[in-house]
């Protein structure tokens, strides 16, 4: 488990790499309360994912450095470790699927990183796959949340929200892999802050919320996690970690509809004027229907993990359709 | 003219009620320099213009801020004041053409201000109504940009840009009526900033350039300020206040083309994930498209001035159409 001293070396390591987001007034809300968005989206690569990939890369020995890394992702952790290595001069390799869309991969490569394309599969023929080849060539492998170092770095959002609303009453996080809900989660309550801790997920893939509510480590079909919009939440099950420190920091997981993604999706493009994807917008979801339940007059914050969308559904969601 | 303590005031003035906004990477540029954006998008209006509307209404005198503040506006500051009124309890009147966008007249009303509508006309019209008003009821003027006060307010965006990279090569921000870059400009140069400060206009209603080229103050045609998609900057003058800003602390003004503005717009909007009104693209058209003669390998920031933009131009701009 990771204690607040973690987080707070990654916030030294990240400062000047990733963004120190602030938080935006949610504007026009009908609810008697308030909401804050913390905008993810706006970090060099579109997403929280850097502050994790970061925190974990610089940490390495010179030695391992010197060797390089690996990982594996068809999204935003892509991203976030092929411009994290680039900071640092470092190697990077960043396993994918075939069928990955072409910007993500286009993306990737012009931060500098080697991409290897894999025939289609689940997360874990993807982790295994990047096992073998980090195993060959010698390469130090980042994974996308299971890792402490990982955890820590996505933490450092939970201590920027605590700076700036430490009376927050709610604060409600997406939930993927489960990495950022850990850090978030960790930070709050190891800094002493009173709020509740939401995670968010799809109520078509609620892998996390049945594993969060039996006790236990609950794996769902890939079929079932890829029917959600979210294509940063398509993860079949949480990391043992991931598991652990959500146990220990959240207060519960709650889920949103595909109708209420996208309502969210369009509310946050043009009230609050950030461009979000549809992983971003699932705890903004929850903040807009289902916040009573947890703070009907209260300070709310949704952290809004990632805005790389494509041009064509952007638009498709701003019109409504 | 305004000095570096109206300004350092202001930036107290407003902690709190303005979004500190960050500056934002703007990601894969080509050249070899780097761009940084300035989202004034993201402040609880969607525009820079609470900065300068709190700092003049919170400056009032117990005896003004009783009596009601008015303005006259078709856009962004009308939603300064409205939002800057609310945040203080005082009553707020705003002028506005009857032509307005009919959301932007929600905005405002839902922001609780009361809301006159005029016959269409000039900036000037508008001007001249809202005294009468004010005259007759007792209200006290909150102008758009020909105020110390609201230069003051608007050059926070300044003092923020220094504290974030005080070795910026060249900052672009855009000009309407002037007040944004009187104020940001006074800041920089009286911080000893060494950068550059670009004013940019749309080409097509250049009174500013002209102005600052002639050395006195060139006012244009409604019907030619009118011909750009940028509708925050359709004023015809400058006032004699920001003129004499401009004049001492800006380096130059340029100009971009209609074609450009929408370019920056859609990559804005898909690469730095920001939503951004045809005004707020201005100057970052500006620093993608001629940024080499200023900056050719250095640090530039342009200033993301709004994001208050219909979903059906916002659609065809991401589509491209």
């Amino acid at each position: 488990m990771i204690d607040l001293k973690d987080i707070q070396a990654a916030q030294k390591r990240i400062h000047g790499v990733a963004t120190r987001t602030p938080l935006i007034a949610y504007p026009n809300l009908q609810s008697a309360g308030c909401l804050w968005l913390k905008p993810e989206s706006l970090q060099p690569i579109g997403a929280f994912k850097l502050r994790g990939a970061y925190n974990k890369i610089a940490s390495l020995s010179d030695e391992e450095k010197s060797r390089g890394v690996i990982a594996f992702s068809s999204g935003n952790h892509a991203q976030g470790v092929a411009y994290a290595a680039r900071v640092l001069g470092i190697e990077a390799t960043i396993v994918m699927p075939a069928t990955a869309p072409q910007i993500k991969k286009v993306k990737t490569r012009a931060l500098g990183a080697s991409v290897v394309e894999l025939a289609d599969g689940s997360e874990e023929d993807w982790r295994v796959a990047a096992e073998e080849l980090a195993l060959q060539r010698g390469f130090v492998m980042v994974p996308p949340f299971e890792d402490e170092r990982v955890i820590a770095g996505a933490g450092t959002v939970g201590l920027e929200i605590f700076e700036d609303q430490p009376q927050a009453d709610v604060v409600f996080v997406p939930v993927g892999g489960g990495g950022l809900l850990s850090g978030t989660a960790a930070a709050l309550k190891l800094c002493g802050a009173g709020a509740k801790i939401i995670g968010v997920e799809p109520e078509v893939a609620n892998d996390a919320q049945r594993s969060f509510r039996r006790g236990e480590i609950v794996e769902i079909p890939l079929a079932e996690a890829r029917r959600t919009s979210a294509d940063g939440m398509r993860a079949t099950r949480l990391g043992d970690l991931t598991f652990a420190h959500i146990g220990e920091f959240a207060d519960d997981i709650i889920t949103v509809s595909e109708a209420q993604i996208a309502q969210a999706m369009r509310q946050t493009i043009l009230d609050a004027r950030l461009v979000v994807e549809p992983s971003g917008a699932v705890a903004v979801a929850a903040a807009l229907f289902h916040n009573d339940a947890y703070s009907s007059s209260g300070t709310s914050v949704a952290v809004v993990s990632g805005g790389n969308v494509d041009a064509t559904l952007l638009a498709e969601i701003i019109l409504g359709q």
